[in-house]
């Protein structure tokens, strides 16, 4: 993997992925496919690959083109799905999945990606990376299939933490707002916090707090606040970023999936039902994929992680060649537009705001009540 | 309205379902629309409806049959969706909504429902109705489209209360337990602990706590606890009961709901684009309404308020007539079933049986981490 003499001049360096190969439930075969998918679309890029390299080695040798994009990170052992965070940071060192995280930490690479345990996943990528300065939570940021022009919503945080008080909220508005503004385009993103009601007396106090910090900051953040939304809304188009503690993310986003799941199971068994509906099923089988197009989870896979020295793109656990592919290629975008950069230096203006200014803003009455 | 002389001695006695006609939002005409529906297809049913009787007297009229089964509570005012429960409470006493739960509360109807303001219904209910002893924060337990045998899972609590601690989540499995073997004749309901992963190690405090406690008191409870599930389990078959406090269960039920309402848009669109696709779904209209019967979130309209002294159905607010009508169904079973009885029955024995036993399971590491 070396960056290929330009007789134009013009900088061909590639970009450089770190992948963790090991982990997901597909195993190293499905994540080295999504590599070959993604190197066979994308000339600029390069990967650094993790894990037993006596496994992986064989394996990208059968991909034509993939191996010369290819260097080797040799690691023996693996984070299983049912390790505890706090044991592989103690003991994770030899992990492919430690070893992933610090060719970012060392610059090697400029974004990496792992199908692996999301919970050592993040607590490892807080240890090796740490958090920007004025971030308290770090956040899992995914995009999920709206009625928006851009088909996509950002809801974060859906898993990083179970808990988030006012200012993490309003820390998440500000990273998400960013981080739509950079990966979607959009200038001046709308934010919801996502609550029960869009009543601003409705809700845990910690979300009318925030409702009130988010009020504020709007402007200076440089995004619209569109107040208090319901679950609702994150396939609607009142907003372009839904805000909400990991717990509560976490659980809408795999209610979304498995409902969807469900419709797709049952279409399928509706169009199997007579010869009729087979026949059908044949006349309407492109508008049909388009719509699965559309709504396939595949295509928008890979949950980024915001707060962090570095960019760390986290792939469902049981992507497939096609999820992977697409976590890459959201990895690279992230990487080639500069977005830890950019994400850093708002980040720290905004918490030089916010720190400023914070103090009047705790209300009282938010205290008043238990913390649910 | 009253019952008819039985020439077989049978009791024919009807059940009376006491209806709010005002405060959903389309408006009354759709209350009583459904109201007829249900009279048609069900003999033994009678209403007390609760409005300005002036003008919900010419609406009953223009349905045949519908006046002689209807008895009219006369009340001018109005509780909006945007008054607050607090309010409704101190000033609600003209309301259609008070009206409709009183009726409960004085025996003249065996169980009500309404289209209105859940918090206002809710805080009303508590009122009037009072908890049933043992029953620290009552709960609305809604049916969800799964991939069980009886085609629903339960859910609760989807709005009560947007808290919840380790005994109330206990209280929430008893009653959900309770509700699905009356309403669905299960015997042994598997009941589901919401949470983000299903490892024990994982979630909120207070989620650790309860699942000891639902491991200790299932065979108490005559359930089976399957432990913590995830988002994606709520339209699936490892449980027929999901447990989760009113924020998380709020939230999850209406991003699922418009997810779903997402698909079907696309879908429809999709087979609008071609001549082909639109003959397409002409071939397979069969087999489409079906399908949208299976998932129709009107056939499942309807929250059951559990842990109050009588039984309340919250309709959902923009039900049409089919929805109504599926509210005051799900009420007159529940009525007719004797359900308000057992479920004090069932509540009543747990609360003997925890309150023997609690006081060693208060487990000490689950006050070690901030309550989030």
């Amino acid at each position: 993997m070396s960056s290929q003499p330009d007789p134009t001049g013009k900088d061909t360096k590639p970009i450089v992925i770190s992948v963790d190969a090991m982990g997901g439930d597909s195993g190293a075969h499905a994540v080295i496919a999504g590599m070959s998918e993604s190197a066979r679309k994308n000339p600029e890029i390069a990967f650094i690959l993790h894990g037993p390299r006596d496994e992986l080695e064989p394996l990208v040798n059968r991909r034509r083109g993939l191996a010369e994009r290819v260097t080797f990170a040799d690691a023996r052992e693996v984070v299983t799905m049912e390790d505890k965070p706090s044991h592989v940071v103690r003991h994770g060192a030899g992990t492919s999945m430690w070893s992933a995280i610090d060719s970012v930490r060392n610059g090697d690479a400029q974004a990496a990606v792992s199908c692996g345990n999301t919970g050592a996943l993040m607590a490892l990528s807080m240890i090796r990376l740490r958090r920007l300065p004025g971030v308290n939570r770090p956040a899992i940021a995914i995009l999920w299939p709206s009625r928006n022009p851009q088909g996509f919503n950002v809801m974060l945080d859906v898993g990083a933490d179970v808990r988030a008080d006012a200012r993490d909220l309003l820390q998440f508005a500000l990273m998400g707002a960013s981080y739509t503004r950079n990966s979607m385009g959009l200038a001046r993103p709308r934010i919801g916090l996502l609550n029960v009601g869009t009543e601003e007396h409705k809700g845990r106090p910690e979300l009318k707090e925030a409702h009130g910090l988010m009020t504020r900051f709007a402007q200076a953040g440089n995004f619209d606040f569109v107040g208090f939304v319901e679950g609702s809304d994150l396939p609607g188009d009142v907003a372009d970023v839904i805000v909400t503690d990991g717990f509560t993310g976490n659980v809408a986003i795999k209610t979304g999936e498995g409902t969807a799941n469900l419709i797709g199971d049952l279409l399928r068994e509706a169009f199997k039902f007579s010869p009729l509906s087979r026949l059908a099923s044949i006349l309407a089988i492109t508008s049909l994929r388009r719509l699965k197009k559309r709504i396939d989870p595949r295509r928008v896979n890979g949950g980024v992680f915001l707060g962090l020295n570095g960019t760390i793109v986290k792939s469902h656990g049981s992507a497939d060649a096609t999820g992977v592919s697409a976590a890459i290629k959201l990895a690279f975008q992230l990487a080639r537009s500069g977005f830890a950069e950019k994400l850093a230096a708002r980040v720290a203006s905004a918490a030089d705001l916010t720190q400023d200014a914070l103090e009047p803003a705790q209300k009282p009455e938010a205290k008043t009540e238990g913390r649910a």
